[in-house]
């Protein structure tokens, strides 16, 4: 986590959308870092996120590499839209019953009409050791903003 | 909701891994129907569901989407084998801030190694009118029960 | 193939782009029905269209599916438009190295800027026996006519 | 195009399976490189593979990406086995009505049952300028060789 993006109107501008997601809140996930065309989300293991395997949820996995995606789309499109997820696609590669997930969202083209993105979603154990647990590929649309 | 279904075997052997999710617990799902091949799960529209402009998350209805094709798939296995999901695919066809969201999963076709599924997630208000939310295309692999 | 959709105005329209398609003349493509929301093509087992063990190219099915669900979608926008494809996903059930595809796409639902559509893949044998052999999720645009 | 991967055991056993695609040939996509985990193949633009507007088929950019997913996964599984493809997910990001595309595919994750892989598809100019056009997510599985 960096100062100078955590305090930058960028990042403000994404915490605020996210700060007004109810089930981010929910689930207990946090903005880390929010830069041109890059947004990094996290998340803590705990009975809200898993599965019936004690595992990440993978409903979990996907909320937060869809918010990591849209949210860096979110930085390329002008301050007076939102974006909406047209759709992504999510591949799991791992599962973890403790330890904190990291989503960072990348665009990868970001057209007038369309945003394309991906997201890696890796785990960190409690010795600090990564693992990646999920790739993602997703499409986003420019929006009005209703707020 | 159909008496048989919901005192089947199938059904008992879906509620009994379905309890076990945090995540769905948390968020307030609900199991509806088993049948071979198919399981439907609802979700109430609450503040733990929500996004930045009030409707359902993209996270939740993935999640819900998710979990019903997981089911369906898991209707296809024998009955000491728990699933687990590769990937999905899922796109979003509307929004709503309020009612409820039923998700549809269905086998598509359940090979020995890999089960293909879909599901139709849809919007249901408070007058019961109905509309379509999101269809979702997953990949499905059987794995050993653990628990 | 149906008379009345033969020789409709949708048919011809869709017709008319189809036979623009270098790649749909080269694998040996057909264009059998089109009708509001409903695209069905047919490509024939040839050296043209196979993978290393003989049998259709997931290359084809993949070709044959987006142009059913694209033409699908052509039948949703008025006529001075053509579609483009964002994205698809496919997932292959089964190979066969002889016979017939068909692939037929289905509009789910057309908005005004995203059009999504879904296509089934049937592979049919020389006795007339049928079998899945992929399904397609697809998003599509529609964009300026160019010709 | 290197030397040493052109000549490597890998590089041929790649291209044994390669030359044996009668779509591959029909197309007029090369295999340029092969390493432990990566696979590059390129196509040249032409009637073959053209859409209705004249740029490259969305089709073609599938099936090369495709395939420069599935021959990465192919180096990463024990030489008595191939691969199949489970399914893939692609964005389209331009078109191109001349040169030539180049699709690179990498293994994500080499699991023994599945293997995860991404490919970028990238146009060329004549005047050599680089342009993404394609983004692809691939779930591939091994599978007994049968030639």
């Amino acid at each position: 986590m960096i100062a100078e993006t955590t305090n930058s109107e960028l990042f403000k501008r994404v915490k605020a959308s996210f700060m007004r997601q109810g089930m981010m809140q929910n689930l207990g996930a946090q903005l880390l870092r929010v830069e041109p065309g890059l947004c990094e989300v996290s998340l803590q293991h705990s009975d809200r996120v898993s599965q019936q395997q004690g595992g990440f949820h993978g409903g979990a996995m996907g909320a937060l590499a869809d918010i990591a995606g849209g949210y860096a789309a979110l930085t390329a499109v002008p301050s007076d839209l939102e974006v909406t997820t047209v759709e992504y696609k999510i591949n799991f590669l791992a599962s973890f019953g403790s330890g904190e997930l990291r989503a960072i969202g990348r665009v990868v083209k970001a057209g007038k009409r369309i945003i394309v993105t991906t997201a890696e979603v890796t785990h960190i154990d409690a010795s600090g050791k990564q693992t990646a647990c999920a790739v993602m590929q997703q499409t986003i649309v420019p929006v009005p903003k209703t707020y």
